[in-house]
This record gives C-alpha cells, structure tokens and sequence, in this order.
C-alpha cells in the first residue's frame, strides 16, 4: 500500500500539451488544499495556474513530494527532468510518479534519494506483497464503482461519490486503485500491478475494519467484460466486498475501446453480471445507480437518455459532470 | 513462459514422507521417460523406485535438470540438499524447483550456476513479462478444465484429457499452468504468478496459434466461486478462448477448502457461470463433460452419483480415476 507524503510540488516538465498534464490537472482539481505550487522547464507552456515554486523553495515551505504531473511522450522519462528531480530530492522531498518507467531505474535518481533520506515512489507498481484474500467480512460499508469499459468515469464517480458523503456529513474515504487516484488520496495500491494470485488479498487491505457508518468508495479497475484486464476487475470486487455498485458507462462507446471485437453488453446484463460477481464475498451487493460520461451529448439529448435508460435498468440515471454527485451519494445511502 | 531442459534427475532430499514428495511421483507417473532416476540424502526413507543416480553420473547419461521433487517442510531450502544441488550444477544440470522460495536467492546456487553456464528455475515463478492480452481467436481447438474449487483434479483432469486424446491419434498437447505441470510438460506459464493486468496475455501466448484439427488441453486454476483466487481463473479462461471447458469437481467438498462460509455452488450453476464468463472470447465456449474426484466413495456410491448427476446437469459425468479418460476424450471430441 503506497503512503505518499503531503503536500506536493506538481512537475511539469517541458509540457506543451494540456492532454499529456491531465495528473496534474486532476490533482489541482481534486485535491488543490494538498497543491503547493508547480514547478516546469523554462520551455513549458503548460500551467495548472498554482504557484510557481522552485523545488527549494518548496522544500523551505514544507513540500512532502514532488509528483510528476505529465505523462511524457514515449514513456521514457526525459534527461533534462533529472536536474529538477535532483534538486527536489536536495530539499528534501519524495518523488512520486505514475509512469511505467520506474524511478528507481535510474541510478543517480536512486543514489540522490539515499543520499538525503526520501523516497521514489513509483505509484503505477506494487510496492509490496499482499497476502491471499481471506474473504472475512469486514465492517463498515463500502461502495465500489464498476463499468462497461476501461477509461470511462470510475475514478471521476468515486471522487464525487465520496465528496458529496462529506458535504452531507456522511463519513466516506475514496480508495484509490490507480495512480491518479493514489496521488489524490495520498494512499492506496495499484491493483492492476498486483500479482493475480493476491487481488482480491491486497483489495481487502485497501478497504479495511471501519466504524458502521462509514462508507469507503473505492474506484473500479477494468471491466468484467474486457479481454484483456476482466481478472483486474473481478479480484478487486471480490476483495472490496461492496454493499452497493455504481456501474459507470459512456453511450458513444459500443465496442470496448482499442477491442472492436468485443461489444459493450446490454446495462441490465452488465448489471446482472456485476451482481453476481459480487454476490460470492456480499450477498446483499447491489447496483444502486448508473453514472453516465455523456460528454457526446447536448442537454436534451442528455436528458432523453437519461430518461430512457432510468426506465430500461429501472435505476436513478446521473451523470455527476451534469451535477448528478448528490443523486448518486443518495443513491448509495438507500443501501445504508 | 518456462521451458525446462529433460531428462530429469529426481531430487529427494531428506525425505520421510511420500506425502511430502508428491512432485516426485507426479512425475514418474506422468512422464517417466523423461526421469533418468533419482537422488537423496542418506538420511531419505522415500524412494520413487527409480534408478539411483548421482548428479555426477546423471550430468554423464545426459541429464538435463535436477529437479526438487519434494516440498520441504515450512518452506525453507534446507541447507544440506546444497551440495547435492551444487554437484548438479558442476555435472552441467538445470536447478528446477517449485518451491516459494526462490533458488536465485542463495548467492551459492546463483554463483555456482554462473560458473558452470547452467539455470536456476524457480517454476513457482513467472520469468518473464508478458504482454496485456489482445482477444485475437487463435486458431486450433482448446479445452479448458475448470473447477468448483482448488486442488481437486484439475490438472489431472486434463493431463488424462490430453494422453487421451493421443492415445486415439488425435493431436494434443498438454498446457500447463502451475508448477507441477509445468515440469511435467516441460514448459508453461505459473499463471497465479503473474501480475493480474497481464494474466489473460500470460495465457494467451501458453496454447498459441495451431492447427486446425490440433487440441490444447489447459490446466485451469482456482475457481470462478474462490474468493481469493477467482481473479487467476477469469484471465486464465479469457486467455485461453476454449472451445470445451470440463468441469471438475469433489462431491465431498461442501464448502471452498479453508473457506468455511463460501459454498460450492450447485453444478448446473457452476455450468452456468463458466460457460458464461468464457463466452466473452468465444461465444461458442460449451462444458461438455464433469469430471468427478470421487476418491470419497466406493464403486456402489460412485455408481449412484454418476448417474443422478449426470441426470441433474444433463452432460456425461465421469471419474478419470475410474477409467474415465477415454469417455471425457469423447466428449471433448463432441465440439470439434
């Protein structure tokens, strides 16, 4: 279970693309309390619109990490990053990133961090072992969201999901499963990095014992009917034991992206599905809304589908970028 | 995906318990022509009957691989199999083991290999990346043996299959997933030990395109109603796009082993739920037959059981113990 160290410097490298900064803007959007300032290269022409703070400069302010805030082109992490990484490790911050390329693959990044005593966290890997799943129920509720594909508004419902229980005053923790979502919270695994033996083990671990009142949202990973990443999906559900399920899902997507093979099911197969999945670890799980990305739609297109599709699946129909966070948190607590 | 150099030299260590040198056996049954002999400590009780040969005069006959045919207990690699197993490397012989512990983590194994140009294989292991999966139908025939719950004849299930299926001239080979069967083959996947985003990948390159009239007989693991392994049986069976699944199961067994409070479920449900979930890769995926472990009853109640099950889940049902072999071939054959 990663623990990163608050509050952070976004990087931002030689950024000349809005599209390849989408950490850093998630995080300035989803946790900007926690955003201390952005630090870039002189030929970046990116900005979060956060403080521009030098790597020591933020050290001196109490900065815990510097997180990677770009996915750069090619995967690679570029050479002229190192010398701000190098002088963010002198100040004595973390280095948090969600690239596939370990930090720890590069030897001066790695003698740097033991020289002053912190971190390179590489949020996208595992950093431990899990233990095998155990399947005892825990306490607490939880509510999990699902989806008909990858990449559709999992993690986006379970940050509004978790923010609308705050704002009534209901306790709720979002559990992070993916790198973005690790940053924004501070804390969680990367559960897709997880040896397949230990998923459901390390999902258990993400959602542990808590009060009955508490709810922990935790955001989904793949899909049951993907090819590709289905045992993703389904030893996190089973390890996460929800009570309810959110299935999130994109209309303008009829074949699982990058598989044109595979069609996304029917919304009552794919609920009927889900359900039953999750039967095996809670018995009483069961989805309570569907949230829609209905970001090809105009509003009374919008409206029309979320009319159509409430009376087809016979569930509250939100899309929480169209202001749909309390219908879907009210959604969750009639299982409560 | 491994691939083991045969023949073999049976490795027995200090063993007092047949119990213990399962491994052992299984390979002298499974492929006896590929186990030069054995060797042991003085100490040993246990013998798999084979010829005793030192690893000297093993490495002069031509072996390939000393393999560690015994669980020792709690784990550990106990201290005096080291010379034994540094005589096989001098006589130019592989390590295999199966054991959780890896052999690369003795610096005297891993130094001696070095020296004498051999490898250390710890089969347990996956030693390799493996690519996400990509859905693509390969072409030959394939079928899967799937189970109500762990360790209960799955990978005798299909190595049966596969000898089967060759003893009548059919073209079939045996795809091997744990570590067992990994030495029997003499290759394959240790797909619980796989990162889980990669687990469907992992299976997909294991029974790889073929010819069209050619059989891959796939080890399953886990089980779809397992509450901590399901997620490996979900991307082994994705991976695998089988065309016929044989469902194992042990009457005796009224709960998942260790799993008191998670029933196995009905075997028409089971059907259900496998036939299902391996619809996503091949939507004409059937169960064709139910393999029983029926080591619990005599031939009276194993009579019984057969037929009123064979009755309740409308397939053949039968026990490959009981010379059932042949009739599960057949069923096989029914899809091709």
């Amino acid at each position: 279970m990663h623990q990163l160290r608050k509050p952070y410097l976004l990087y931002l490298g030689a950024s000349k693309d809005k599209m390849f900064a989408k950490t850093a803007f998630g995080l300035r959007d989803w946790c900007r309390a926690d955003c201390l300032g952005e630090w870039s290269l002189p030929s970046a022409e990116v900005s979060t619109g956060l403080e521009r703070l030098s790597p020591a400069e933020a050290g001196k302010r109490g900065a815990g990490s510097i997180v990677i805030g770009i996915a750069p082109v090619g995967g690679a992490l570029p050479p002229e990053w190192i010398p701000d990484l190098e002088a963010a490790i002198a100040a004595g911050l973390d280095v948090v990133s969600g690239m596939h390329t370990r930090l720890t693959s590069f030897p001066t990044l790695v003698a740097a961090a033991a020289k002053h005593g912190v971190r390179l966290l590489d949020v996208r890997h595992a950093d431990k072992r899990f233990p095998a799943g155990n399947g005892r129920k825990r306490t607490g509720m939880r509510v999990a969201t699902v989806g008909t594909d990858c990449a559709l508004g999992k993690k986006y419902t379970a940050l509004t999901i978790a923010r609308a229980l705050n704002a009534r005053g209901v306790k709720a923790t979002f559990r992070a499963t993916g790198q973005t979502g690790i940053m924004i919270a501070g804390e969680g695994v990367a559960i897709d990095a997880v040896v397949s033996d230990f998923v459901a083990g390390a999902a258990e671990q993400l959602s542990p014992d808590n009060d009955a009142d508490h709810w922990d949202v935790i955001e989904g990973q793949g899909a049951l009917f993907h090819p590709a990443y289905a045992a993703v999906t389904l030893g996190l559900l089973h390890g996460s034991q929800p009570d309810a399920l959110v299935l999130c899902h994109d209309p303008s997507r009829a074949f699982i992206e990058d598989f044109p093979g595979f069609p996304i099911p029917d919304l009552r197969v794919a609920i009927r599905r889900y359900e039953e999945a999750a039967h095996l670890t809670n018995a009483k799980a069961k989805v309570v809304a569907v949230s829609i990305n209905s970001s090809s739609m105009d509003d009374a297109a919008w409206k029309a589908y979320a009319d159509s599709t409430s009376k087809h699946v016979g569930l509250p129909v939100y899309d929480p970028m169209r202001g749909g966070a309390d219908g879907l948190a009210t959604a969750v607590l009639t299982v409560g």
